[in-house]
Formats: structure tokens, C-alpha cells, sequence
């Protein structure tokens, strides 16, 4: 049993307590934040003074990028392995620890959302191979797929990441706002995004690429650009000249 | 059972001949091209003299919306109700005919990607109530979600199909790029681009919108732009600051 105390009462802690108290292979000891808020579906024991953490084997620490520096100096004088759980954060961040790495679950976590852990990624790297042996095996008692990757990848990853999920999920957005703006069921585009993620699986997104841009078809996107309010004006011909100029076709 | 005759040998023409060529309610008598190709894994008759064509209840004409206006010169000795299936050109580009409409499948075809039609919105428009009848009924000979709108809408939602489809399918071909340049499987983004999908299935997608954006985290941004190259940091910086400025927070 991999005794674990998570760090912190955002999305990623909430669904890292659900999932490590589930586990029949950790021993989730506490969590701990410094306002004693209760973790959403999970009876793992609060703790808001930082006196009264427990000795564990792993911190997982789950604050904002920003906040790591900080959380470094509380942590100087516990024993046990200290990870982060960042994409963006280098693992050096923590090496004023003698046990330190990184525990990067890949997904946007949502707080009330469910999660399949079963899905999800995790990107390790320690500062030894055995605390590497030791977040591998605390990774796969939660989800099959695990990778070692060191910090210059893992913020590549993220950025990669941000394309994949953060910019696909705002060009969703857009659309939602054209149908709704035009009386259309935004249901009717579900199955054209779940085709785009289901070619995506066996063949690579630049070889499925359609529309009028990669088209040239300059009579569709002056029409477009007709219904669109500036500011998707302004998108719609930044992606549209970024396709043409990846394709090849200059404007 | 309907008489149809398909026009054209590109990705539309391709899947609706074989569906139709499925469907025990449609009569498939003829594929149109001008150059008498055969449709893949399609057994139906071609003809490339318009001579030949058959007498049909419904032509469908898949050319491109280029071609259009040109098409429909031909056709003008033939009986039956003629239908275009693009989703950016009205109705009225028909008009010269006495029967005439439009029937989108809202899909983005690829020739040999197999397709589950089930899951396919048709939009059907027609001149009058009784030939929008008739599309209706020979689109739910293939699928049942179909949706009677007229050529605003149809357009509006061509161009929400362009963000939601087109758009998301570059940034995963930048997401791609940036693992392949950095030794990463691409496949470690699968699971978040699923969830992605999933999320926006019961909830809207401005409401799940995460990221250095939406959280105007900098540090982060700043980390980004340094890993990119010129064009991804021209998309990146576009994007993001679309996000700032949708959620409120100015650069």
C-alpha cells in the first residue's frame, strides 16, 4: 500500500482523492488545504494546519503553477517523495527536496464532472529512477497508461494539449454561438466533431484536413465571413490564412 | 422506392451512392460523371454522356459549389426534383427549374473512410412543401435525423460546421506536430480530446473552456511561445488573446 497525501481542493486533487481512495493499492492518508474544505464525494480526512500532516510516502501536490515555489518551503522538512502535478511546471521546481518528480495527469479535469481514470495518461519523472519505479507504480494503480517522460516533453505535451483541447474546445464554442444565433440545434454538429476525433484515431489529422480553406475556395469564405460578427470574423480568417499557408495556398 | 439518379464521383457522390445502393427504399438507377468512373464499392450503373441519364424522381448533384450554376443548365430537360448537397450555396441557385432543393448531409467525407449514415444530419430544403416531403422521405431512407431548414440557416450552419470541424481538426494538426517534434505518442492525447467531446455532449462548451487563457496565466503563455515555432506562436497568440477577450480579460 503506497501511503499518499494530496495537497490541495481544486479539480485535480478532488478527482485524485476519489480515484486514489478507490484504490485498493493506495492508502490515501489525508488531504490537506488550508481552508479544511471537504473533498467532493470522498471521505478522506481534512486537514487545514499544516502541523498535522501525516508522514506519507508520496505528497501529491495539486496547486495552481504559480503557487509551487511557495508550497516548496512548507513542505522542506516532511519525508517522503514530492510531486507536482503540472504539465507546465518543471521538475526542478521541487529539487530543494532529496525525493521529488512530477505526476502529470493529461486531461482537463472538471469538478463535477466524472472521470474514467482507466483513459487517462500520466506523464511521470523523478529525480531518481527508483522514485520513477515508485510514481509508475502509484500511476498504474489508478490508469493502465503511464509514460516516463522528462520536463522538457511533458511541456510540450501541455502545449500540444492546449492546441488539442483548449483551442478545439473554444472553436466549439464559436459554433454553439452561430447556431444559436441562427435558431439552429447545435445536436446537429455532434456527429461531425465525433467523426473528426474518430479519423483522428487512425489516421493523423493533417491527412483528414476539408473545407474551404484547405480548398481555396474564396467564394465560401467571403460568404462566410458575411455572417460572421467581427470577432469571429477575425478568427475565422486567422485559422483560414493559417491553413492555406500550412497547405501550401497563399492567400 | 424512390428513383434517384447520383451526379458526380467525389466524396458525396461516393457514400450516398453506396447508401442509397443499401437502402431498401431507394432505387439507385444511375451515377452521372463525366469522365464514367466507376463509384468505389458501388455496383451501380455510370454514364458519362448526358444523353444516356435516366428518367429519375430525384437527381442529386454533388458537384462542387463552383460547378454549380453550370449544372444546371444541363438539367433543365429533365423531369424530377433537382437537389444540390452543399451546405454554403442557397436553394435559389436551382431556381430555374420547376422542382428543386437542397439535401446536406452535415458530415465531413472522406472517399475511403467508411461512414455509418445513422449518425448523419441531413438538412433538407425545397421549393415547395410537397418536394421538401420528398427529400425528407429519401433522407430518412438513410438516416433518421433530418432536419428541414432554409438556406440561411443551412449556411450559418456550414459555417459552424467549419469552426467545429475544420477549425478543431487543424489545431489537432498542430497538436500533432508538436509531439512528433518532441518524440511524444500523439495517441497521449487522444483521451483528452475524447473527453473534449464528451464534455460538450451534455453540457456547452463555453462553460468547459479551460487553459493559460481562460486563467490568464502568463507565466505559462510565455513558456508556450517559447517552445513554437513562428506559425504555431502566430496561431497560439491568436487564439489565446480570442479566448481573453471572449471571457472578459483583456491582454
Amino acid at each position: 500500500m503506497l501511503k499518499v497525501v494530496v495537497l490541495g481542493n481544486g479539480n485535480v486533487a478532488t478527482h485524485l482523492c476519489q480515484a486514489f481512495e478507490q484504490s485498493q493499492d493506495v492508502l490515501l492518508l489525508q488531504n490537506y488545504n488550508r481552508k479544511g474544505l471537504a473533498v467532493l464525494n470522498c471521505n478522506v480526512s481534512v486537514v487545514s494546519n499544516f502541523k498535522n500532516i501525516a508522514s506519507a510516502e508520496i505528497y501529491v501536490v495539486t496547486y495552481n503553477d504559480d503557487s509551487l515555489f511557495e508550497t516548496a518551503e512548507e513542505l522542506l522538512n516532511l519525508p517522503g517523495l514530492v510531486v507536482h502535478t503540472s504539465g507546465a511546471t518543471p521538475m526542478n521546481v521541487f529539487n530543494k527536496f532529496k525525493n521529488f518528480g512530477v505526476f502529470y495527469p493529461l486531461y482537463s479535469f472538471s469538478k463535477t464532472i466524472p472521470v474514467n481514470f482507466n483513459e487517462i495518461p500520466f506523464a511521470v519523472e523523478a529525480n531518481t529512477k527508483n522514485n520513477e519505479g515508485v510514481l509508475i507504480r502509484l500511476a498504474k494503480t489508478i490508469s493502465p497508461k503511464v509514460y516516463a517522460i522528462n520536463s522538457k516533453q511533458r511541456k510540450s505535451l501541455h502545449v500540444a494539449a492546449v492546441f488539442a483541447n483548449n483551442f478545439s474546445n473554444f472553436m466549439f464554442t464559436q459554433a454553439k454561438e452561430i447556431c444559436d444565433d441562427h435558431n439552429i440545434d447545435f445536436k446537429m454538429l455532434h456527429p461531425i466533431i465525433a467523426q473528426t476525433l474518430h479519423k483522428i484515431e487512425y489516421t493523423e489529422p493533417k491527412l483528414v484536413q476539408t473545407g474551404p480553406a484547405i480548398r481555396n475556395d474564396e467564394e465560401t469564405i467571403i460568404e462566410h465571413l458575411k455572417l460572421l460578427d467581427s470577432t469571429k470574423k477575425e478568427i475565422y480568417l486567422n485559422i483560414t490564412n493559417a491553413i492555406k499557408n500550412y497547405y501550401g495556398k497563399k492567400l
